[in-house]
């Protein structure tokens, strides 16, 4: 390790995403990552293993509270509000993060590659959470449809709380897209 | 064009489909597929772009199929209805290529690269049953989390009818999952 330098991995975080959106992901290189945040390519290289991490790396914390949450949940809590609740709590971690995630969002949405691979974290935190619901005792295919209905209804919340203005609250998007899925899935 | 080679396009995606299973897709050329199905890799190119086309060629097909299904559903049909007729429709032309489908999710499963594809066509048909029923009229957030469940439960119904014995039948269980989703969202 080099010598400690004051919260590294935030300022380049922060550098990181100043870049991707002024320039486009693809044209940003590490190098002018380190430059923004008067860093070193090493120490950027310390905390993350490549430019695409600093969007994706925050993946694994919240698959680890959603999975968390769900085996936390009472008893008789059903599988689906086992599923949101956990959506919820990780919402409000989110809200506090509005323009980060906003940013990340429009950084994503700019570059194919970087669509796919968040498709591929969305199915990773469908197949954690119906293995958290087998393990409170979810049979098949209970639990993998209330895992991956959850991630849809994340999904459309979570864009629509992008796409709304500034005072618009996460968790109560999550709360009212899961009234709304039991409204559309019962025919109404 | 060359001369008429009698079901080129057919022969070609058996060929294909054996060796991807032999040899892993990786492992397979374009020049071993034309070869195998007695045709010239020149042939092939006129009908497939590359050998990952031979894989997803099929999508497109299956996206207009679903689309045209939810629009000829019947008016008093809920969203969810009409995302459920089409989706059984499809299945019940995939059911009759069973053998086929079981090789082909083998193949993509044995593959990150194909995987995402998958994703990738999969979220293609959430967004363009949405955009369907956006024509019906459905409003948001209704159509898009009717078309996201919707393929939610196309997968996971899929998923079972490949892993069950020769006689399941796609179509019954993806009215059975549409079914089980429904109590899913109740919280029973």
């Amino acid at each position: 390790m080099g010598r400690w330098e004051p919260n590294a991995r935030g300022r380049l975080a922060q550098a990181a995403m100043e870049l991707y959106v002024e320039r486009g992901f693809e044209q940003t290189t590490v190098a002018e990552i380190a430059r923004r945040a008067g860093l070193t390519e090493r120490t950027f290289f310390r905390h993350f293993a490549d430019k695409r991490e600093v969007l994706f790396g925050g993946s694994r914390t919240l698959q680890e509270h959603l999975v968390e949450a769900v085996a936390e949940a009472p008893d008789s809590a059903a599988p689906i509000d086992a599923v949101a609740g956990a959506l919820e709590a990780a919402g409000a971690v989110l809200q506090e993060r509005r323009e980060y995630s906003q940013q990340r969002q429009a950084v994503i949405a700019a570059n194919a590659e970087l669509r796919e691979r968040e498709l591929i974290k969305l199915a990773s935190l469908a197949a954690a959470l119906a293995d958290a619901l087998r393990r409170r005792g979810v049979k098949e295919p209970a639990a993998s449809l209330a895992a991956e209905a959850g991630i849809a209804v994340f999904k459309i919340a979570f864009e629509r709380w992008i796409g709304e203005a500034a005072q618009a609250d996460l968790p109560r998007l999550i709360r009212e897209s899961f009234v709304e899925l039991k409204a559309v899935t019962a025919g109404r």
